[in-house]
Parts: C-alpha cells; structure tokens; sequence
C-alpha cells in the first residue's frame, strides 16, 4: 500500500512514538489520580509533554496547554466557551467542518453572527477581506492555519496582526499544519491554538489539544472529576483542569510525547522541505497531463501544506480514489473533506476532488509509483 | 511496586491488548475518512468493537454505542444531551463527580431540579427512596452502578423497574463495573450506559463511550467533522455520527476491542470470583486490626466490587497511602476520590480514607504483602 493520505493521519509512525505507548501501557498509573509511584510518572510525564507542545508553538504557560481527545474537541472547547450572545466572528471559506460546526452551532443556538472571507477558485482569500468584515461586536477571527482540501496556508502574521489592531481573538485550527508548519502563538498574536496529534505531529489516534495564550478565560466544555478540589460543585477554575475532566489519555500522550522529540531532532522545517520536494516532484509529474485539474497555488514562494488535489476529467473524486486503491494500491482521499465552502468556492462540490498527501515517511519511489497511476488513468 | 490501584485504572493490561495498539499504530489509516484499505480496516475495526460492547453490555444496536475518550464524556454527553429545563432528576449520594459536577451544570445554567438519595454510614442506600423521590417533572435517574469508594454495588434490577414502572430514563456510569460485574441493559431497563475503557475493561487510556437504548435521542455534544453529510451545516443525525466529531482514537480502540476478546475468553464472572476472593482475603487479613476502620458492606451476598476503603486510627489517609507508597511500595489512593457525597455520608470528609482495589493481575502474595503493611502501620 502506498499511503498518500497523510493530511488524513499519518499512518506511518515513528517507532519510539510506537516503543512510548508500549512502556506507557506496560507500567503508566493514573496521573493526577493518587500520589504513588505511577500515578506520580504519569502526571510528571504528562506535564513534560505540555512543555514540549508549548515549546514547539510559543505558548508561554506549558499548563495553559489542554490535551482533548482529537482538534475538532478543542475547536469546540474553544469556540463554545469564548463566544457569547450577540458577537461577531469572522472566518473563511478554507475551513473544515470541525471549524464551520461549531460555529454554525452558535449562530443557531447562542445568537452569535458569522460573516466569511470568501476564497475565490483557486482557494485564495484577499487579506484586506478579514478588515473590511470587521464590526464592532467582532470578537474574534476563527480559523485554519491552511486548508485540509488545497494545502492552501493563512498567512498568520498577517492575521495576527490584523486581530491585535482591532483587539480580536485569533482562534487557530493547527490540523494540517501543526509539526509540519512553523507556529509561534506570540509571533502570529494567537490567543488559543488547536491541535491534533496524529497528523503532522506524528502522534497516536486519541491525542490533540488547545494551547491558550495567558489571560484568555474559556468557559469549561466537560465537567467532572478532576482529582483536585472534589468537593467543589464545579470544575476547578486553574487551567489545565478548567477544560479537562475524567482521566486522560496518557498511554497516547506518551506517544505523543515521544513523536515530539522525533520532531525537535528532525526539524520542523527539514520535514517541510523534504515533503514540499515530495510534493513539487507529484505536481510537475501530473500538471500537464491531459484533462488533470489541480487546485490551488504551486507558484514559487507561495506557501502551502504537501497535498496535491486534482481531478481527472470529469470523473467523480470517489471512483478515481477506488481506482487507485483497488489498481495501484495507493490510498488517497476523494470527496468532499468535510470543507464544504471550499469545495463551494473551487466548483467542485459535486465531483469532489482526489487529493494526494504526503509525510516524511513517503518516498520518492511512491511518488513516481503516484504519477504513473494518475497518468494511465488520465490516459486511459 | 505492588498495584492495589486498579478502581483508578487497570496498570496491568494483557499482553494481547498491547500488541493490538502496536499493529493499529502500524497499519491503521483514519476510519471513516476515505474509502482505502487502511480507512476501510479502521472503519470495519471498529464497527466490531462496537459489536463486542453491544454483545458485552446488551445494547441491541451496535451503531447505539458511542465512543468517547473516557466515561467523564459520555456522562456529559448523555446528561446534557438529554434533559431539558423543568425537567427533574434524581441520583445518588454514591455518584463520582464525573455525575455530579455535569448534574450541578445543569442545575444552575438550565433549571434541572435535582434530588439525591442518601446514603447511610455504611454507604448504602434505602431502595424505597428512589420512589419518594419521584414528582411529576422527574425525567431520569442518573447512577453509578457501584461507588468507586466503597465498592457498593447498586441493584440496578431494581431501580430499572422503579425507572421503567415510573417511565423515566436510567442513565448509568459503569465506570466501577464495566468488564467485572453482570450487565444488561435490557434486563435492567438501562437508556444509557456509560463505560470507560482503561479500568475493568482492561482497554487502553483515552477509550470509553456510552450505550443508548433505541428511541433515546441525544443531542450532539461536540459537532465537526464526520465524514458523512459534509454539506450540511449541523451533525449528521444518525447514531454513532451523531455524537462523534472528528478522528477517533482508533489506536486506543483497537487495544479495547482485543481486551473485549480477552474479557470473553476468560469470563467476566471468572474475573469477578477471583478478584472478590482477593478482596475478602484482604478484608479478612485487616479487619480485626487494632484502629482499623472498614467502610462499606462485606456481609455474605451483599454485591460489591473488588475494593477494599479503610481508615488507620484517625491518620490523614494521604499520609497512609505515602508511608505504604514509600516503604512498603504499595500503590493504594487516598483523599477525596472525587466521590464528596459519600465522604460526607461516611463522614470521612476530612480524613479521606485508603481504597485498595485489585485485579485479575493481582496476586495472593500482593495481597498478603498489603496486609502485612496495614498491620505494621495500625501496630506501629
């Protein structure tokens, strides 16, 4: 199997993320749950891990780093708990629907009103858009640090700095870009930042969080046991434990703190380059066959995420997907990418769009094997 | 390190548990996303572990059983999702804040009433009382099936047919007894059972879920991504979709589905004979010790978990579980045990108290070890 559906999850891991979850499941307590010594490992080992995760995006405060179960729990931690009656929010077209549900959620249900930075067919927005959409019951500017269908990234200093002029809160979906994107909350002016474990961050399924700039106060999600203040009727007020109730998932945090070190060894900025390489040799191979569609910018020095998303004549997304699996055996992913006004905005909500990811564990040859597949297709 | 702290969470997992977590990080793509071999295995993999809880609990429909990342969340998902203003309900003083805190939310943000059934000084509740309770607004009875402090098992034939009698919705945390005592949802007249993955059901951290009893609508928690219905604005009404968002932690639940195997192969009344011969072994080795205080009900065909709390003279529990910690490396939990209700009950609310609790993996000698260890301690 040829596995170009990265964006996805990685699926290939780097083994101490493997050997970490084993020792984890073979000796880890409960952390935060009694003072003996595993218990004491597991709420130490977790505490080292939101240091890691605050060193890699500029979070100031390593306990203002929430560990939820995947970023589409965080967005909502976040987005529910910020957002009251009668605010503003602007976001854009490039979001997925763990952004758009949410915050659909609070049009319907808490009087919140949402306004959209349109991406016009190639998946582009104009920055200016973000200012001109600004009210004065704006709150805040929610969105992804790029888009899960072209790989297309925000510039984040630009919008950072657009929400510190205008006092905003700039709520970031770090999905396709955490561990393969640089991220720095105080540089980019980011007052909580999403993020999942299993993509780029190369961690196990189960793992993700929230990073929360000091002074912003979200309102708990879940509420339950936190192993201090038991008998307080409600949740403890100091973060982390504000917005994490029950055990967590430390065998998985584990990993992740294990695929964090892979990813300060290796490099940030080593793995994007390695996977724009990848990326560049899938695009230059396929642009120019015939009746092939790829969306979004490839120009020099336009910054993007590794995927490649494309269509083949008019052939629907899915079937050119089970094509390549059940023929080539190489998974990718069709359809619609749960970014329904991204597929909107390239006019491709009925056929969908086949896009092809990439991670630091595709090879060259992959690549190639990729080509080939998509040109006998287009040929055929 | 000897491990009598298995009511937090079950260190010792069986090997085959393990391993199943390790070819899951090695193989497994995103279920749900995509329609490649490695999505399709995750996607059918879990739909069967679906099936071994529905099978395990006596859920009638596999795609009624949920998956979260611990019972916390089910629990908020089934409480919040399910009552309504006016509504009336009515728990126990033997609940874990895991159902009291979502419970005292909403009292105070959406005018549920709420009553509790006392429990005595031993910690045991009258039956009679759920039915004094009962009004006209009374929608549900949510409860623990045992109390993760004293192990007390409630009889939950018998608050199924006060429920069922009454037509009101049971709603259970199994936390203490998922994969060690008997369950059956229909026998009991359970709309919602809430189970964590990582204590008796030998699984991986960061896996649990609820069981919902055909025609029981709740309404989604979190919304995002679902991999189906990508252009509609809300959650996808179907169960499971309805109330999961975003990427599973399908590592950690392929771990759970090979415990569920494991659970079958070796019976959950095996497990619960052996685990309740340790306990009275332990009860018997400590009870008659000289300042030694027992909490709960030990007397012959009284039902209760495999836990033993205790108290040594009037010390600080935290102050017993750290000398047995530090010199006789016995890991036991202390303090509050998120259960505040039942501390005011026993009225242990300064003291805390010691909970041991054993396993499967616990051994005779463990257990002869502990009691030696009290023994010095409550002679010393």
């Amino acid at each position: 199997m040829i596995y170009l559906d990265n964006a996805a999850t990685t699926q290939r891991k780097p083994q101490c993320v493997i050997d970490a979850v084993v020792e984890a499941m073979n000796t880890m307590g409960n952390g935060g749950r009694g003072a003996h010594g595993t218990a004491l490992k597991a709420s130490r080992a977790v505490y080292d891990t939101r240091r890691k995760i605050a060193e890699l995006f500029g979070c100031t405060r390593p306990d203002h780093v929430i560990f939820t179960s995947n970023s589409t729990e965080a967005l909502n931690i976040a987005i529910r708990g910020l957002l009251n009656p009668g605010d503003h929010v602007i976001s854009t077209d490039l979001e997925h629907n763990s952004v758009l549900r949410p915050l659909y959620y609070m049009e319907e249900h808490h009087g919140v009103a949402l306004d959209f930075v349109p991406a016009n067919k190639q998946g582009l927005v104009d920055y200016a858009d973000f200012e001109k959409l600004i009210r004065p019951e704006t709150k805040a500017i929610v969105c992804t640090h790029a888009s899960n269908l072209t790989g297309e990234i925000l510039d984040l200093h630009k919008i950072g700095a657009i929400a510190k002029a205008h006092d905003l809160l700039l709520i970031v979906d770090a999905s396709q870009t955490g561990g393969c994107v640089h991220i720095d909350m105080k540089e980019m002016n980011i007052a909580v930042l999403c993020f999942t474990g299993h993509k780029g961050l190369y961690g196990p399924q189960g793992t993700g969080g929230l990073c929360i700039r000091e002074g912003v106060d979200i309102r708990p999600f879940k509420v339950g046991g936190s192993g201090i203040h038991s008998y307080s009727k409600v949740q403890p007020p100091e973060y982390p434990t504000r917005l994490e109730a029950g055990t967590l998932n430390s065998h998985g945090i584990m990993g992740l703190s294990a695929a964090l070190d892979f990813l300060a060894e290796t490099g940030v900025q080593t793995i994007a380059d390695y996977e724009h390489k990848l990326m560049m040799t899938f695009y230059n191979g396929v642009v120019d066959l015939p009746g092939v569609t790829i969306y979004g910018d490839f120009s020099e020095g336009h910054t993007r995420t590794a995927v490649v998303t494309l269509n083949i004549h008019d052939y629907d997304s899915s079937a050119v997907s089970d094509e390549l699996a059940e023929y080539f055996d190489i998974a990718t992913r069709p359809g619609a990418h749960c970014a329904p006004r991204m597929h909107y905005a390239l006019g491709t909500q009925e056929q969908g769009a086949v896009r092809f990811s990439f991670s630091w564990f595709t090879t060259e040859e992959e690549v190639d094997a990729a080509i080939a597949a998509v040109k006998e297709i287009a040929e055929g």
